[in-house]
């Protein structure tokens, strides 16, 4: 096969998407491709070829050549159970979030719940009040679908200039899985919801009693009371035995280990959306309730703190999500925003999921700033971080879709800057 | 809201799939909506509602109240590693299986392999032999998609006529996963495909070698070097650090530990495709390269083994597959096939994927016979077990895509059973 020349299709080395489809990594000058085969190195029989290993087992565990972690904080003792956990994204591949992996949020911690002693109340303005155990929903007809969840204070240290950190430290506090549970619309129609109501309240079970409101008007089309995370009854850090879903709203608003929906006619104004979950403003107002998460995008890799070894060809991967719809095109800069490259898809493009991208690009040793740019279904565009900035100042701490901008230096080191 | 009579849809009890999204289950008389709310009731404050948990943390596991495991067969001391186990598909929901429940089959054991110390191999009618290492292939484009993945052995038992068993322990051999990788048809290309090629020749690097053949035409279409499941490595029982992953044929073609292709102009005869994988007829015949996975459905609730407490409404649940498209409907029985009615599909349709569905079912105490017919997208009907052995006799082994038949007895007993 011929080499081909590489399409460069934007500046400072992007090179076209479709490239590596076809033509193979020998004509680019990758290792990859590299020593051609002698029977002597290639049909060597290392160790584990020769001895049988270990059988089934009833619960698999990973290689100890991959055990990959999510980013913890020190404990406050001041706040106990509080904080987070962040995601690897700059190992995570695909679209899916392992269960074991996926971020966390607390406030209190994580209650252990036996779920015989749980109960679901719905009350308030409904015709019956009425009071579920977990065996009892098991009853009902579910649906599953594949959403992202993001913390809806996730990307803040961008906002705020933050030049140091990895993109699992940065923007770690998104995750996605098949989430299986009850549209709420059935529950709420069993109960009868009254003509005056148009807010649901919705409490949790752990120390926090975690509360927010949310309009009726979404609580009726897509919300769930999830029960299953990727197949298994969702993990006691996102919920156990059940947690509240909505698709596409700040994270928060999935109550976790849910316990209580209170059907109102206003917002309940719980602690948690009044000191915290507001958008403070440069001019002493805060926006409040502020719900859908924006479309965004991060290249993953290479990104804060890595480092490029040598010259050459990398492979430039991201995720991009929206919580408006599906992503419907990602663009990556290698100049710091000048001139952009559609990326490649490589993943299925759901709704209101994760979406996987990556485009070639040949580092030539020189100084880069790498970008990406995401475009929903609705055609909602990625903001830049000075929009934001611009939009909501620097502390309105939640709600950061700006675009990370990631600098490489001259001798291949990766860090988070600011344009 | 008034409460509705039941729409019966099929003969002994099945009803309208539609009916518990719009009125509820109160009308139906389930315990679920059971008493209405006291504020005592409701509103007691459990212990784990008032201490803070522990916080997040690196590495998530699962509640003490939700330990399900694989199923596990006793080691056989003439077949070191040899075996397999069975995800409890009586117990999963949603589609997706998680790593740590995926099925395994081992013809000798979990190899450890340090992926430092691995080598993937292209050779035989290529232009260029090619060797590549790990970090070679996670710089190249890969796609990502949802794929079940079925042993061809799966359900044999049903074949045989069988009647006692579990849904996992009868057809536990099917999992689904989101796969990662990189097209075949990359490296492929790369190498340089010869013109008198039309086969290729995958082996594992376990020190079963084991070995398979695939037409060109497929390894150029959709299969992949899986090098990702569900966003993390490869588990070491599914193949870490790599494996072959060839949508909608049976399992074991879908080499694991892969670390040779070569490219053939004919099949390689391997043992694991003549010793077996093959399906002996009542002729004395034996088919040979059956790959696709034909369409099949199972009821995964109620199922053998379980036990009906009392008289009532009952979800029915279980999932639809086949290697040939998506699964466009599944209509189940509970009176043995003589009639059927349309199940809900809870889930997304993906193709070559587990599909969800769901129905009502009221138990009236007598005896029942409960069936699942699916058809994929390309207009095939799951075969009846009749059907399946008047056309390849009760020993061809693999591929038993006949439609399973749970008895429930007076007493609530259910157990597989044969018409």
């Amino acid at each position: 096969m011929a080499k081909k020349a590489l399409e460069k299709v934007a500046a400072n080395g992007l090179i076209n998407r479709r490239h590596l489809l076809g033509m193979g990594l020998t004509g680019m000058g990758m290792a990859a491709a590299g020593p051609a085969l002698s029977a002597e190195a290639g049909l060597q029989i290392p160790d584990w070829s020769k001895v049988p290993g270990p059988g089934p087992s009833a619960y698999g565990g990973r290689s100890p050549h991959a055990q990959w972690q999510r980013l913890t904080g020190a404990p406050n003792p001041l706040y106990p159970g509080g904080g987070t956990s962040r995601s690897p994204l700059h190992q995570l591949q695909g679209i899916i979030t392992p269960n074991s992996l996926h971020f966390e949020r607390h406030h209190a911690g994580v209650p252990d719940i036996d779920p015989a002693g749980h109960r679901l109340v719905i009350n308030g303005l409904v015709r019956q009040p009425l009071v579920f155990e977990y065996e009892d929903l098991l009853k009902y007809p579910m649906e599953s679908r594949v959403h992202f969840i993001e913390c809806s204070g996730n990307g803040r240290s961008n906002t705020q200039g933050t030049t140091t950190g990895s993109a699992a430290s940065l923007h770690g506090l998104v995750s996605c899985s098949e989430w299986t549970g009850i549209p709420l619309s059935t529950l709420l129609d069993e109960a009868g919801v009254s003509s005056e109501a148009s807010w649901i309240a919705a409490v949790g079970a752990d120390a926090a009693s975690m509360g927010r409101s949310i309009p009726l008007e979404k609580a009726l089309d897509d919300v769930m009371v999830a029960l299953f995370q990727n197949g298994e009854p969702v993990r006691p850090e996102q919920g156990y035995p059940m947690r509240l879903f909505v698709p596409g709203w700040e994270g928060n608003i999935s109550v976790k280990w849910l316990t209580q929906i209170k059907v109102t006619n206003k917002p309940a104004q719980f602690r948690d959306e009044t000191s915290k979950y507001t958008d403070p403003l440069p001019n002493r107002l805060a926006r409040q309730f502020t719900f859908p998460m924006e479309t965004k995008s991060l290249i993953t890799s290479p990104s804060g703190e890595m480092s490029l070894q040598q010259q050459g060809l990398y492979k430039i991967t991201g995720i991009a999500w929206s919580g408006s719809g599906s992503i419907r095109r990602v663009e990556v800069s290698a100049d710091g925003g000048r001139t952009y490259a559609d990326a490649l898809i490589e993943s299925e493009q759901f709704n209101i999921a994760l979406t996987r991208f990556s485009i070639p690009w040949e580092w030539n040793g020189g100084e880069a700033i790498l970008q990406s740019r995401a475009t929903d279904s609705q055609g909602n565009v990625q903001l830049t971080r000075e929009a934001v900035v611009a939009d909501r100042g620097t502390n309105a701490f939640y709600h950061n879709p700006g675009i990370q901008s990631w600098a490489v230096s001259r001798d291949g080191e990766v860090s988070s800057t600011i344009l």
